[in-house]
């Protein structure tokens, strides 16, 4: 199998992930760059992720516009993904969702979402929350062009991720497995600290210290990260689809 | 199949749809407006959501009596829909359930519910509490007869959404795909809300120009709306009973 | 069929709806009086409520002794049942559960469990607090001989549910149908007062009035009734199950 | 079949309980110590709980390091596991895990995590909180050394579970059928405890003497343990590994 067909798989198994895992719903979606060609990246059609197969893949420039002219339905917001490969060259693999419990601390002022699980250390020490209302007014909140793109890739500068306030947020990373496993544990350490709050007394979040030790032991196919996105396909259904780079330290 | 037969098709759909998202238990109910015969509407005889069937959908008229004297058992409820069609023109589709996160905003005075969530906005700027004691004291809280179906339908005016007090709500839509779509949403954007409020602070609900941009760029068969349904029919074990109108735009 | 294999297998679908509803896991338990010597009671040994089948139902009296010598390993707290139907000659059916959410309003003081939502009123105005410790000093917390279950029922009163304070609840009804359905709603109803509570200001529990209209329109076999035990067995997998009284009315 | 072969078989089946029951996803662990040589203990390879079978489990020595030569990828932090079984003769069984309903109680100061329903009893009247920081400053959050796991043995001392801060919890059984119960309970109390602070005045705890009277009759394979321990087996899909020692009592 090629690297490209391979990759192409992984953004598969990366949509059926993040259904089962309820940080999407028929809405949200994940993409990845072309590792050849850093001006294009691949996405799913205007398709449900939880139904994307192979077929579903579509090849995207960083204006959003299909490469080749395909003339299928694409997603209404890939400006996210556009603008944020275009302004950060280090990032391969993008996420927008809604996952449900992200969404309280973009509409409440009074709690900023900071990791306090070692699982949420990726989500970094900083997570913006950009409100599109306050560069374009009233819209319909969605992102459905670059100017609305750029803007929020400019508020997410260099984290890994920013809150849109009323809508869900955008994720960022140096992989899809990264992004994946950013994605899933979002909602999870939102969780944790809404409860933390809730039981009250001083929060001990992770100290950036703790942040930096957890990223700079990272590697995305360690088999301490493979052993997730392993469990995560099974249980979604696609560890068929499972392929595993050569150049990756066995298990 | 004729547009009535693929129209009963939704209908099931419908129904399932909303037994799988939990919307429904056994009890709940989704109508649909006849298309030539406006005085009339289909809904399930007395049965589970989650168990209707094509035979299960009967013809009543806006006196929520059985058309052609299908004898079956019906809802006791069915009044709240004929209600909402009679007072509603515009209303085509109408739900009526108990969606257990929906039920604390009838209950506790404190806090409205309203729009936070991109998603949430079809629920319209203010989302009235009926209570029926208002009007008929003491009674079992069910709406069995028509002038508690129209004190309800007064009260629900010209909005979308009407909360019953201990009790549950009923949605009203211009489609079957719009009020199914509506009532998955609402609880979804009350839990937001509720653990909001839990955040503290200042909460930024929806503005004005938000719900009306989104309003005004919604289509009942657009891809992005058909996405959801395609999804959770899906999701629901009924994407086989899936038709799409001919005229509807292509995915 | 007869009438007591019927009985039985209902008392087969009450214990797997109880489980696939989560109010019991391995433990709790539901008992149905015997239609023709109301000094016995059916219940299953000592297994999981979501393996019983109608070979693991056993009898016993009023003092929660076998009859007929069966020597099969019996609940611990079978004593529960023995002295609710002891005390209670109108109760024909009783669970014994912990349902998550129905222990917190054992364990905090401050707010009483009450109907709020319509589905809760057959828990009835008001719910007792059984506390162990304020008869027999420190136990196992569990009910374990006639002494602390007439004790118990003692508490119950003519009541429909007592929670039992670090431990869960147990409810009585006129039939197997009432009871299963009490307790399904029961946390359901709990959790809907809690969040309300957190929703904050004054809090519209029903009325007397409207527990008492309830109340006398309920009837076991009735449509609306039957729906849901219908519903409840076809999701526990056991609809095959099912039986109907032949003077019930059709639905 | 071997003892050894069913113990075997049993720690497959504490894998698929635990992560049945979400104690664990792809990361967490259980281990039992060797029955004959009690210098060496047993867990599974690196791999996800849920897909872990017979063949995934490698035999550990005190320092953590393989018995025999096995070269397979290791958890990282099985030093948990080691240090545990060094400092403490009495304990046959170790999870680590990262529950989320216990994270909480890890990270916010003002409440302490104790048994406040009965199933809760076996976590000890006490639960410390072990923070990484304290000893060993900016570290990963993980615990990847035996000067770490025996800090965390000291901090767990004689209790039954200790929490960690910012990460999850480590419980330590007399058996893995105990183990697995009380990891399974821990968080069903952490959310019974949190629902009854936000409900508000007076917490009742259990008491010591109930906690003592609970403890003094629990005995692994009495048909209350079973009962549980068969049920969740069923329900993660291995009923048909279940052993029973011919010195059990008969359910």
């Amino acid at each position: 199998m090629s690297n490209l067909d391979s990759l192409i798989q992984d953004l598969v198994i990366a949509n059926r992930i993040l259904a089962r895992e309820e940080v999407v719903d028929a809405y949200g979606h994940v993409s990845v760059r072309h590792p050849d060609h850093p001006d294009r990246f691949f996405i799913a059609r205007s398709l449900a992720p939880d139904l994307v197969g192979p077929e579903d893949i579509v090849e995207l420039g960083l204006d959003a516009q299909p490469v080749g002219g395909d003339g299928r339905q694409l997603y209404l917001e890939r400006f996210i993904h556009a603008a944020i490969f275009e302004a950060r060259p280090d990032v391969m693999a993008v996420v927008h969702a809604h996952a449900e419990d992200t969404l309280p601390f973009g509409i409440a002022s009074a709690t900023q979402l900071r990791p306090v699980i070692h699982a949420g250390s990726f989500i970094g020490p900083e997570v913006p929350v950009w409100d599109i209302a306050d560069s374009f007014g009233d819209t319909n909140v969605l992102v459905t062009n670059m100017a609305q793109g750029r803007d929020l890739a400019k508020c997410l500068g260099p984290n890994s991720v920013a809150l849109m306030r009323g809508h869900g947020f955008s994720s960022a990373a140096r992989s899809l497995i990264e992004v994946v496993r950013l994605s899933v544990y979002l909602p999870r350490n939102a969780r944790a600290l809404m409860r933390a709050k809730q039981l009250g007394g001083d929060i001990k979040y992770l100290s950036q210290g703790e942040i930096d030790a957890r990223n700079a032991g990272y590697r995305p196919y360690s088999p301490e990260t493979w052993r997730t996105w392993e469990y995560w396909a099974n249980k979604a259904g696609c560890g068929h689809l499972l392929t595993r780079p050569d150049d990756a330290p066995k298990g």
